[in-house]
């Protein structure tokens, strides 16, 4: 594909429609859209259709349409696209289904499909196609919403029916782009954005994902919009174990790791929504005002039962209300009624509705604050009140107050339908945001003001500029025993137990030179589990104690598993009491490559849960602030009085594990250093595994 | 206050308005809105008002109204009540301000109203009134949406705001009485619960809370809700600081430990949601179609998208989608495409849309499901593209489907704003919940439908029949020493360890009594922090380990607190080491009463934050279902191969801690048993700590 087909087909000159009337209707809405450019109907039954004339055939065509919509059952769609491509056509979109999604014979015809396209650039098959709002091309198969946008989001979801829903959603979202992905033969979502991101007129990107089938691309435009400041926001489903095998069979995404997309969505500044209303909320929040500075906020409401929601979500949203000044309160008190209530957030009451001059003293007193944004939750009564001109005017003399302050401000209705269509787009023409419902919209300002800071930790982080690793799929494997695992780790810089490879017979001499205390430990690769099998004695004092050990040890592995043999022995300096003991691991999982995780260990591995996955590479900075997210981070930072654990030798152990994954990218299956002790001074892994492909 | 007097507020046959222009508009919305009895408006300076006449005084009225609204100042209000009591009026609501929220002398003038209404229901002062869509009489001083029903829910708020928004948002709640409560002086939440209980066409019951006046009032309220299986749904804010200090200021209601009113809704069965929209959704899940007996589901979609979104939001949700069986699977496939996705949740596609006969194939072999209860997910688009006619025949076959196999079903759309409120109003009249988002409809049914189970469970464990005890606030107060503590709780069964009160000198002689390995501890109620004066020796085996460890005690001491006496020691028999150790404590809380917590002991305190809170008095019931949901309960129930812990020895010592407090409710201001230790065969109380009011 060259990319600069791809552009045409975002900003299309000329549109063609191969199909019949449904194709003539989709022309006709283009029409009615706004589109101001060419457009031919492909049909070569008719004369015309529904009133629009048609062309016989592409070859027909007076050029190659910059974007072309096909309609028309597989077999001929292939036809199709091979003749636009010859004729020099910018893109197409290919609504037909029976293609990958469908099996063997589907996969073969998708195969032919694209080579057909050739540098063409092509959307689908099996998708809905393409909205585009910024010049009116409905590349669509039936009716849909919303209107001409001077800028707005862009949406890519891989379900045509949210798609088609969000357009008719009453919520005033602007959008520039919607696009449905379907089976992404060609151009997928990390394809889309890393273009998209191009055009200026996208303020953010919205995602509805089942799965995502190009993880390094996507990572790699992820981190574009990070760098350009475009926020982008996922909804992602299948996070359960049915939703993940609806995904495989929907769209063929294969959902993997759930917990894995957290990891991705957060090494690269990914904001996660959990639904439609979420969605559309947070793109809202970033896309129809500045994107506020940072997390604090003045506010304003009409009543105390909207302050005290403003109060309780505000602070479950990470959103600061920093005291009102002396100078302030003064103020306020001198315009509102005694029962006011002066503070942030400020129930200002009713007494001075529709009093436009009191109204004024009270935004320029409330709005003289330091806070990197403002709020106002306001709900429009029913029309036949006859209140809704107070409430316009309070819009109107709302946004002229921002923009005399110089801020970013946000309106909330306290109901989600009590903010009607006008007054949201009077509020978007002015630069503010219209949220509907005061909880979602502080969840979503809660996402959004985080945004800045949230980019700029990411970016000096470095992680994000990392592409994560894409290694085939890998099955079967051989387990190295410990004393291979360790050996294959430390020139990594992995610390380890000082130690000698040693046999039952000459276990003592070698623990002499060694000294005491030590632990013995049986090395075989057919052992994995030491501690059940026996085959660990800790804390041996000396000789006489190893002796004894030596002697037992035989027996229960004896008893244990009968076949193995008892031949070899780690002898290891026996390691000092930890502040805390973790458990690094790595982890394979397809289409994401190689995951590190890292957790507590201990008991707390069950009663806490508490782990981290970071996709690799990574680097010092995010496994350093992977550890201090854990829940057990207090027994790392000086747990009741105890000594602060070596961070420093903690990330440099955990680093050489993550160094020896990337290394061994194309063969390793799986990993294991549990537990990796931490000391005041130094970490150690006390046992390691490696599971390897032979 | 006469319960006769309440009834006759709440079933008017008549109404009064006393005030001006605005209570002449309000009489005329109840004579438009439907109200069918007689009405008046009392106005001593006008001969009519708005075209309504106008009586001169209440003492002119022709009888004593069931309910008035009085919207005069507060002295006038004064008079009016006392006028409307001694004329035998049923209730009267007064709308004036500058009551006990305003501070002292407006406390004294509430004192008179209420005195002034004597057997007569008050609602109020400081409130909106009272809407009731059962007779159409809103007793409201201004506009207002919503439409009369046959039965509904009754909405309890302390924001007039709230309601008044509530009332015109479209989201179709079929409400029955909504009242503003105000000061609350005489009529409460809890009292006018009580009441609308006894109302059959009270559907649910919804508070929108800042906090409770009266909560053993409220208790015996969502009892008697429980044993009648009616389901209580409330939003209460003030969980942030700031929350609970507006609520302060603004109705003053003391917010108190948010987390006490978990304790209280989860022993009581209440059903806690977060904001205005799940509080609109879970009412309307609750009040449109009959209860579901439990959590399992079988859904349908016309979109992969959509059933994505189910899966997701129903695991989420404690809601559970039973696979299909054989026989459903094959009829499916008969009747839907080959790229349906046969599963639950089924995306059916839109390829059978309008085929009414495949549509109703398709229901009925869906319907015959085992599941508790059914969803279909159905977005209406706009009207333009004229496929309205087509969702609306689902929506008719849905609905007589369910009705033919006697399944409870409900609707979400995925998107709040696509189900018209034609859509919602037919599906109301045939007892199929409409609900408006596939998020939050999950999440409001996912509370619904654990709502039987869960009652059941809390009437078998009898707590919610017990009465939070409310005793007075108390202040300073005595702490008791270890000894004293322990002394007074085991009369009440708390096992403590083998001991003997003893002095420095006596030590040696006391302990060959008592046998070793034994703990030294000094006894002194001015040294609560043993630990940190080193007045603690643990493990002392002999006689001449404890001599020792007496000698270096007396120096600790001396050291760490100069002034305090070393001549009191208590020699316990050493514990053997537990499997599990806790904290039981009581706090008491303003409004509450005592409440006991239960939390996990040792390192576990700070790092999993994990305990849960009981409004005493409790039971043992209630204590076990505390243990067993802390986090740390895998502790308890044979934790890696250990033995489990003895459960019912350690409900008896916190069941024991329980009555002490009840006993002392009068004077127990905390108390703390830390650590309680459990072990396979039994618990004992290491420490002990009481402070009690002198």
């Amino acid at each position: 594909m060259n990319r600069d087909n791809l552009k045409r087909l975002l900003a299309p000159r000329h549109l063609a429609f191969i199909g019949g009337r449904s194709m003539a209707r989709a022309l006709k809405r283009c029409a009615e859209g706004g589109f101001a450019g060419r457009m031919w109907l492909v049909n070569p039954q008719h004369a015309e259709l529904e009133g629009v004339p048609c062309v016989s055939s592409v070859a027909d065509l007076p050029c190659g349409p910059d974007a072309v919509f096909i309609a028309t059952n597989r077999e001929q769609t292939l036809d199709s696209v091979a003749a636009l491509a010859a004729k020099g056509a910018g893109g197409a979109i290919c609504y037909a289904s029976g293609f990958a999604e469908t099996g063997a014979e589907g996969q073969a015809l998708q195969a032919q499909l694209l080579a057909a396209a050739g540098d063409m650039a092509l959307l689908g098959p099996n998708c809905y196609g393409l909205l585009d709002y910024l010049h009116g091309a409905a590349l669509w198969p039936v009716a849909h919403g919303g209107q001409l946008v001077e800028k707005g989001v862009a949406v890519l979801t891989q379900s045509g029916n949210f798609a088609y829903n969000l357009s008719m959603s009453d919520r005033s979202l602007p959008i520039a782009y919607m696009a449905s992905v379907g089976n992404q033969a060609q151009l997928g979502v990390a394809e889309l954005m890393d273009v998209l991101l191009d055009e200026p007129r996208v303020t953010a990107i919205g995602l509805h994902l089942e799965g995502l089938k190009n993880v390094p691309g996507f990572a790699r435009a992820a981190h574009k919009a990070l760098e350009k400041g475009i926020p982008i926001i996922a909804l992602k489903t299948g996070v359960s174990q049915i939703g993940a095998e609806l995904a495989l069979s929907h769209t063929s995404s294969l959902a993997g790791s759930d917990a894995l997309y957290d990891s991705l969505f957060e090494r690269l500044g990914v904001i996660r929504v959990s639904g439609p209303v979420s969605f559309m909320e947070t793109l809202k929040a970033a896309a129809c005002g500045k994107l506020p500075a940072g997390p604090s906020l003045i506010a304003l409401a009409c009543s105390g039962g909207d302050a005290g929601l403003i109060a309780d979500y505000a602070e479950a949203n990470g959103l600061q209300l920093p005291k009102l000044d002396d100078g302030q309160r003064h103020e306020l008190a001198q315009v509102l009624p005694g029962y006011a209530n002066i503070a942030n957030p400020l129930d200002f009451t009713t007494a001075i509705w529709g009093n436009g001059d009191a109204l004024e003293r009270m935004l320029d007193s409330a709005l003289r604050s330091a806070a990197d944004a403002a709020l106002l939750v306001l709900d429009y009564p029913g029309e036949e009140t006859g209140e809704r001109p107070q409430c316009d005017l309070l819009l109107e003399l709302y946004c002229e107050a921002l923009e005399r302050h110089g801020k970013t401000g946000f309106i909330a209705s306290a109901f989600p339908e009590l903010l009607p269509e006008s007054a949201r787009e009077y509020l978007h023409a002015r630069g503010v945001a219209a949220l509907q419902g005061v909880e979602d919209g502080l969840v979503a300002w809660g996402r959004i003001a985080a945004y800045q800071q949230r980019r700029e930790a990411l970016l000096a982080r470095g992680e994000s500029a990392l592409v994560p690793l894409s290694p085939s799929p890998l099955a079967g494997g051989e387990l190295l025993d410990e004393w291979q695992s360790k050996q294959a780790l430390r020139p990594f810089g992995l610390p380890v137990p000082q130690a000698r490879l040693s046999t039952p017979e000459r276990a003592v001499e070698d623990a002499g030179q060694l000294g005491y205390p030590l632990v013995l430990k049986a090395v075989s690769a057919d052992l994995p589990h030491k501690t059940e099998a026996g085959a660990v004695a800790l804390n041996l004092r000396d000789a006489d104690a190893l002796q004894r050990a030596l002697g037992e040890m035989r027996q229960r592995i004896a008893a244990y598993a009968p076949g193995v043999a008892f031949d070899q022995v780690l002898l290891e300096r026996m390691a000092t009491p930890p502040l805390a003991e973790l458990i690094v691991g790595v982890k394979r999982e397809e289409g994401f490559g190689l995951a590190l995780v890292i957790g507590a260990g201990g008991i707390l591995v069950e009663l806490l849960k508490d782990s981290r996955s970071l996709l690799l590479p990574t680097n010092d900075a995010a496994i350093r602030d992977a550890l201090l997210s854990l829940r057990s981070a207090p027994l790392l930072t000086g747990f009741r009085g105890r000594p602060a654990a070596d961070l420093d030798a903690l990330v440099a152990a955990i680093r050489a594990v993550a160094d020896y994954a990337c290394e061994n990218a194309g063969r390793l299956l799986e990993l294991d250093v549990n537990p990796l002790l931490v000391g005041a001074d130094g970490a150690v892994a006390v046992d390691a595994l490696i599971r390897i492909a032979e």
